[in-house]
Formats: C-alpha cells, structure tokens, sequence
C-alpha cells in the first residue's frame, strides 16, 4: 500500500489507498505512523522532523531540478512535474501561479493567500476588513469597500492567468473558491500526488 | 496664509506657504497649531480627535458625494477631483486605484501597500521574506525567489492599471517607487491638495 504526504505550511495532505485527508502541521505527531511513507515537505520545521524518521521518504532530490531554480518550493516542482501543458494555480496559505509549456517549467510568480491577504488588508484599516467577494463582476471597476478589495485580489490575478491563454489547473485548500473566477479551470486537489506518482515511476 | 492637511493611516501630511512636510500620526499633536487648517482625513482615531478642535475644518462634506460611493476613502474623493482624465495610484499604506473620465469617477480598487504586502508574503513562509525588486522584468515569468513574489505584486498590478490606456498620475508616500514600473506616469505628490483647493474654490 502506497502512502503519499505532501506538506505544507499549514498541513500534512495525505493520500492512501482509502482517499486524501489532511492533519494539522501544529497537533500531528509523524513518528505516530509506521508504514513507509513518500513525501515532499516545504515546512522548514517539518522537514528537520521528518529527516530522522526513517520510514518518511522524501522525493525531493528525485526530480531533475535543471529546469526549475533553486530555492523554488519543492510543492511547486511537483505540480508542474504532473502536467505537459497549461497554468498551475495552488491556492493555499499562498497561492502559487506556474507555467509548463511542453513539460517544460516556463517560470511563475507567488501571491498572498485569502488568509494572508485578508489580513494584510485588515491590517492597513479597519475600514478594509471585509471578506472577499468571489462572486464579484470581473468586468466592471468597483464603487464599494468590498468590491474594491476583492477586485484588487482577483481580478489582477485573473489578468495575468488569463494572458497565458492555456489549460488552467487549480489545486490547493481553496481551489473551489478560486474556480468561481476560473469557470474553465480544472480543479484536481490531488494534481501534486500526480506529480509524486509520475516522478516515482522513473526511479 | 493657507494650510492644507491630508490625514492618512500613518502621517499628517501639510501644505502652507514654505512648502509641504509630514508629521507622524502616532506622536503630532494637532491641538498644537492654532493657525485655521483645512483638511481631510481617513484616520478614525484622528477624526474624533479634530472635531473638538475649533481651528481644524473638515472639507469632506464639501464635494458633491453622488459620483461616488458612501464609505469610499475621502483621500481618494479629493485625489479624484484633482483630475479630469486618468488613472490615479495613490501609494500609500494601502494602494488605491481610481479612473476619471471626463471629470466623473468611474470606480475603483484597493490593493495592499508595499509594507503590508511584503509582510503579508513573510508571514506565509520566512523562505518569502524579501524586498520587492522594483527594476522587475515585467514581460518575463520569473525564475527566482525575489522576483517570484515582486512579479505577483507588481506585475499584477501593471497589469489592470496599462489596460485603462489613460494618464496615469501617482501620488503618495510611495509614488516614486511605483514610477519605476509606470515611466509614463506623472509623479505628483501634492495631487490631493489640488482636489482640495478645487474644492474650495466651489465654496
């Protein structure tokens, strides 16, 4: 049996022979399970952890990493090692934006999380403490508090999407709610297990 | 002798004869100056704070607020009547963006300043603590870490504000920065105090 983990920021997203489910980066203990397990782990925490378990099994180093630079989440080379052609938005605690042409990394850009970027609004003024509205009209230059922000969350990240003119996949925590502004795109909360499966087959 | 007082999140900003200077809001104590000073002001705590003091008149009520929207940031109102065609940046603690065309607003966005945004990227992940690299390559996906999140806040913002095809003016604590990105833009930093000597001149 085939255990996969990716991790996060803010969680361990497992995917077994019985489905995918996530655990707590602050509550779940990995010495806990005994079975052998792959990974790929962007917490810098975790991943000292992880280091001395010997049945975790990081898949980090099995990528070729020439096509991508060096200091790039290993989460990222992963989703794009899933797919041939298209956008890669992973919408979690931030929200990354990669671009494959021909199996090949084009490059991406990084931007806040709905946590993140709620908050840093919040931050600036408790007049721009409001929530996103994932429904707004991506057409029309706002005239209240709420629209004001949400279009200059979504909509500058439609733009850019939308430029490349390619397949959309969207994976991560809030892919559903990025796919209200992304009607056309793919939503595969598993595209990064693909990426580790695909990579594990060449080994 | 006239003076002009534009109140944000984090300064006073004066105009009077000798020029324009900044006063930190935190520590100026505006009961100090008993000169008659015009101003507006989007500060909550300040607000309450200058309707006691007799001296200190507010022009917010003095603009005819049907082109606009009830809760929309009085800074914004007076930047918007300084022109009569064109995009206005005011890059301050938080980024707002509102077109004019033909002296009528046509809406707006907010998007979070610099300070915020870079905290924001920094509290996902230390691994996304960086300065923003202004001198960005705008028409290229980046392949490093600094530029991966400067592309996702600069880039995106660029952007939405080219597609308007209209004049752009900057304006705020940060305009000069944010002009390395839009060379065309017309940098003026007492933008607001047009709007209100407009105003007044109404009166």
């Amino acid at each position: 049996m085939l255990i996969l983990c990716d991790i996060g920021n803010t969680s361990y997203h497992f995917l077994d022979s019985k489905g995918d489910y996530k655990k707590d980066v602050n509550s779940f203990d990995p010495s806990n399970i005994k079975e052998k397990i792959y990974y790929i782990c962007v917490n810098p925490k975790v991943k000292i952890v992880l280091e001395s378990l010997n049945n975790w099994i990081d898949l980090t180093n099995k990528v070729d990493i020439s096509n991508y630079y060096e200091t790039m989440g290993v989460d990222r080379i992963f989703a794009c090692e899933s797919i041939q052609n298209g956008v890669i938005i992973d919408a979690g605690s931030a929200i990354t934006v990669d671009v494959v042409k021909d199996g090949v990394f084009e490059g991406g850009f990084i931007y806040p999380g709905v946590r993140a970027m709620g908050e840093s609004y919040k931050r600036i003024s408790s007049a721009l403490d409001y929530e996103f509205n994932f429904s707004l009209h991506l057409d029309k230059l706002p005239k209240n508090s709420q629209d004001s922000i949400s279009y200059g969350y979504l909509k500058l990240l439609y733009n850019e999407v939308i430029s490349y003119d390619m397949p959309i996949y969207l994976t991560g925590g809030d892919a559903k709610e990025f796919a209200k502004i992304f009607p056309n795109a793919e939503v595969d909360e598993l595209l990064l297990f693909k990426g580790m499966k695909k990579v594990m087959q060449t080994l």
